[in-house]
């Protein structure tokens, strides 16, 4: 295995302990814990709205899919003990699917829930010609622009302070040209050309939340994608990351031409998310397949051979991206394989709710290699001790008194007990 | 065949034909005569040079290939019979191999050539990363930024009132990820860009001569062109035509490809220019090529069957592209197949001079069916006639006088004698 540079995601620094008084904590045992990385590790949260909500029967309507509600605690646990950071669903389509009734109220319970866990939540997407609205249909290009701003204002707003990152439009590349159905998205954007629709995005997702971290995301991730990125930064609109999606139905790609890419990405200077990652554990999509939603068989296992290949694969991918100091997330796509999009064995959990090698595989990263679990440091005589770790908030604790900080850019810091 | 609607290629118009004094020229015979289209008709002139600078020799260098120079006379008349539009060869590589000393001389000796001989003439290209300066390797960013600028400047200049049409900028999408070799302009494109290296080129062109139209041309024709094009209009450059390649090495694409191709490009209301369009009278090129400039081989002969297939498919090419009214150009990439690019059998003429079946029937249409010959007309008692045809210039002569007028959007006209 190529030997990869991690420097960047490690810092260590020289920490001073105070006791409450002030006096330093000399010669004493601390423990030291990390409590989050410095690092988006994300994963889909839509199979937790259930949960969420205190529904103890299916919905009648998963317009996205998802895990059973009977086994969805024990998936939490696994999800919570892995995971910092939940995309939730926001497709216009499944959100509101008649207007003027948005499913705001079970979003936001579920935001909730994962923000009280400790974990961020992301929104997406904003802007998207698939599963939108149907009633679009029946409106002007004029109106369809209206209540698309409109729409944006209103959940951005309504979510802003637990929901600060959003994917404020998805797939533009293709947007104007997509085909496969008649929807006013792509009706809009073919009127009015692909960067005024991403202008119209990020202008009302930013004028609702300031705060807000925003994304062009796209599965092109062609020379296309490339020159859209280019006008619309010329364009003048303010992105704030630029999304990948890397579904990797068809195998997975390898080290070499995901950093290839990503490089490729890297050149505009703006932080790189891996939005939508999947290794499959079973059999793999034939290669002539080009929209991967024509896919539809009766079933797909997960099989020994595929889980195995999985959690090479995956530890693969996560180490050669968090490699690369351009990318700030990877978000995977699917933590079961119950309810999975297109049935595809692309979850870290079995249907039946057990653990693939490909969860323990990456756990051992995340959780082991790139994580302090709570450690016996001692100080010395002026009350300091050196820690080293991958970047991200730590908890510190001596005498039943704790504290915390951050291990980032500051090589020394002065910590008071309280 | 689909019937194609021509509606927008053809005017009618009555012409009152006055005598030199004013009177009504009633009940008189007149000769009118087609003289142009209004349609550019066009191929490369790069052969033609050593012919217009009365060089009797083979050209030491020849890097953009040719026809053997004992040939040139018998080629030019075929040239001149079916096309009214000429692109002249500008890489920079070959027009100015070494820095300072530019071919201008014998590239406006041949653009006067055929100026003179009632052909309009365009440069290609101002800038592209093929066949570049190669002594632009020596030098960092933003010298190289600065001697493109000048060499647009100098070259659009000396060239202006001659030439009023350039491809400003070439090939721009793969621009910057082109890896096939070292090379300056790659290397800006890199590091400015994609919309900055087309905003230079266009600046520094308008600048020199405001009355060119310029052309961003692509033989990238996927999304990632559209994406361009938005770009580089949303930032403001004004883009006069959008140039489309379509080297077909690979086999005829059929009408309805070719149409659908051109209605995603047509969306942007600019007019389209079909600046390279080749097709073959030889076998084709395997389809698992991508650069066709990676398929060398010894020899690539024309063949009888092949011959008759590009005679069928070119008229083919021409009818559906002239069908659509967003379409002012079709310029066809060769002659003949003595020195053609890749050695490719795409010429109207075989190696030997011979005309192909492609030539008669590309003759057929242009010079036929969409040409009025000199034809005989008589004027009713009003001095009045009625004209229908292509669109373009005429000329009406009776007696021995003559005038001349444009067939277009006017539907009557009045025409003195001088």
């Amino acid at each position: 295995m190529q030997r990869r540079n991690f420097d960047h995601r490690f810092s260590s620094a020289i920490i001073t302990m105070l006791a409450a008084g002030g006096a330093p904590l000399a010669n004493t045992d601390v423990s030291v814990e990390q409590t989050r990385h410095a690092f988006a590790f994300g994963n889909i949260g839509f199979d937790f709205i259930p949960l969420a909500n205190n529904e103890t029967e299916e919905p009648a309507e998963r317009p996205f899919g998802g895990a059973s509600v009977s086994k969805l605690g024990d998936l939490a646990d696994l999800w919570l003990d892995l995971f910092n950071t939940a995309t939730l669903p926001f497709y216009w389509g499944g959100f509101e699917p008649e207007r003027g009734k948005p499913d705001t109220r079970r979003l936001l319970a579920t935001a909730k829930w994962f923000a009280e866990r400790g974990t961020t939540v992301k929104g997406h997407p904003l802007v998207w010609h698939t599963v939108t609205a149907p009633w679009l249909r029946d409106l002007d290009e004029t109106e369809i622009e209206r209540v698309q701003r409109e729409r944006i204002r209103r959940d951005v707003g309504d979510f802003a302070g637990i929901i600060d990152s959003w994917d404020a439009i998805n797939e533009v590349v293709i947007m104007p040209v997509f085909d496969k159905d008649d929807n006013g998205i792509s009706r809009l954007a073919r009127k009015i050309g692909r960067i005024p629709m991403i202008r119209l995005a990020f202008e009302e997702a930013r004028a609702a939340n300031p705060r807000a971290t925003l994304l062009l995301n796209d599965f092109d991730l062609s020379s296309a994608y490339e020159c859209l990125i280019e006008g619309a930064l010329e364009a003048g609109i303010q992105i704030d990351a630029i999304g990948l999606q890397t579904h990797m139905h068809q195998g997975y790609w390898g080290e070499d031409t995901m950093l290839a890419m990503v490089d490729r990405f890297a050149r505009y200077g703006l932080p790189l998310h891996l939005t939508e990652s999947t290794i499959l554990s079973g059999h793999l999509m034939p290669p002539e397949i080009v929209d991967l939603n024509d896919y539809q068989i009766p079933s797909w296992p997960s099989t020994a051979e595929g889980e195995a290949r999985q959690a090479d694969e995956i530890v693969r991918h996560y180490r050669s991206l968090v490699s690369h100091p351009a990318v700030e997330s990877i978000n995977y796509w699917g933590i079961t394989d119950d309810g999975a999009w297109l049935g595809a064995p692309v979850g870290l959990v079995r249907s039946d709710g057990s653990k693939k090698p490909s969860y323990d595989a990456l756990h051992s990263l995340i959780k082991g290699e790139w994580w302090m679990p709570a450690t016996t440091l001692r100080t010395d005589e002026l009350g300091r001790l050196t820690i080293r770790g991958f970047r991200g908030d730590y908890a510190i604790s001596a005498s039943g008194r704790s504290a915390s900080f951050a291990l980032g850019e500051v090589d020394a810091a002065t910590v008071t007990l309280a």
